[in-house]
């Protein structure tokens, strides 16, 4: 029995985590677009651990390493010298089996790190019942922080956080008055019969809208694996729970 | 003719506006329970000037001064030794025509500061029509910054950013592929039937359930006033437009 229900809590952006923050809660790193899905992604497929670093120069200290690979992005491309970029279907290969993956992302990473005084999980469509499981048995407070775009509010995370949200309540276990918790699950309701559709005219989508891209997205909203790992981020790796 | 489309966007809180500030763009604060919905009031009623303050040491400098009033709220509370607080009601009489009103709020007063390097106006759902109007001539791009709750996203003044954006969109003078105004415009489409149920258990009417801040938050969402001033910051100061 719990004595009392876990809170959720929502932020919207990595500008206002410190608002949020409160040292105890668990945060829940969303990067729908694309970081968190790799990463759901390149675990499912045999990656032991991820090292998440916050520049390009970082990632680069473990090129040539043993058992190690290095990938980049920025503003979605793939950057030159690096054997991987933020495409989950890079990952979709027996090449990465027992390999440890240094990465840095636009945004996803570096929330990540942003929240590193809580216990940090990383969530995406591919695992998310994965996470509503660990989070019921956490049995600790919850703050989903979606990774936003520089600093600024994006459709596809707080989408998810929403989905997320829902299954949480649904347990019985969480409750909340948190007004961006509300906002995002009136916005999962508004789009989830399609959420491809629903993002067509999302800044990510005017953004990135190669045939590569598109294939991205559809994947991450719509996954065709599901991952019953939830990655947790203990001395600045990302391992498997 | 105008050249282009003037562009929109939403900023959820004031902890994310350097994200959003440009410098040039007309910054339209929006704090509807209960600050811009008090200015919007308190300029119908006869009001000449409204000198926001952040501190309550601020706004003591003008108690007793010829022609002011000084009002201060923090936590929805009126603080002892000030003429008027925060509710719209305080404004509905006559005592207030042609006085100077010196103002500090939790929320409101502080966003119309942080945006001051901007050509600032209020908004409320008693001046949005003038407000709509006044933005369609000043033919700038718009940034709606919502005030938010302590730098934390609340759900009352998005729908209002919703509200005013669809009337911006249908001018066809706007444009935008700015995701918050995307999302603004869906919770204002989910609560605009009834905007006093819809925010039933927000954190606003959680923390704010007496009779008076019921009957001030229905009067702020379901104005029994239009008023066609469009409140402008010139000099640390309000003034109609």
């Amino acid at each position: 029995m719990f004595k009392n229900k876990n809170n959720i809590s929502v932020c919207f952006t990595t500008a206002q985590f410190k608002k949020y923050a409160d040292g105890v809660s668990t945060v829940v790193i969303v990067d729908i677009l694309r970081a968190t899905s790799v990463i759901s992604t390149a675990f499912e497929y045999g990656i032991e651990t991820i090292i998440p670093v916050k520049t390009l120069e970082e990632a680069l200290l473990y090129k040539n390493k043993d058992k190690h690979i290095i990938a980049a992005e920025r503003n979605t491309l793939v950057i030159e010298g690096f054997d991987y970029g933020n495409s989950p279907f890079h990952y979709i290969n027996s090449n990465v089996k027992g390999k440890i993956l240094a990465l840095t992302t636009t945004n996803g990473t570096k929330a990540i790190h942003l929240a590193k005084e809580h216990k940090v999980i990383t969530a995406s469509f591919i695992n998310i019942d994965a996470v509503a499981n660990y989070l019921q048995e956490d049995n600790n407070d919850v703050i989903i922080l979606c990774s936003g775009w520089k600093g600024c509010f994006n459709l596809e995370d707080p989408i998810f956080a929403g989905a997320l949200s829902e299954k949480l309540l649904a347990s019985h276990q969480f409750s909340s008055t948190c007004d961006s918790m509300q906002a995002a699950i009136q916005l999962y309701a508004s789009g989830k019969n399609n959420l491809f559709d629903y993002l067509s005219n999302s800044a990510y989508r005017n953004r990135n809208n190669t045939d590569a891209l598109i294939k991205d997205t559809q994947f991450c909203l719509n996954p065709t694996i599901k991952s019953s790992i939830v990655p947790i981020f203990i001395n600045g790796k990302l391992i498997k729970n």
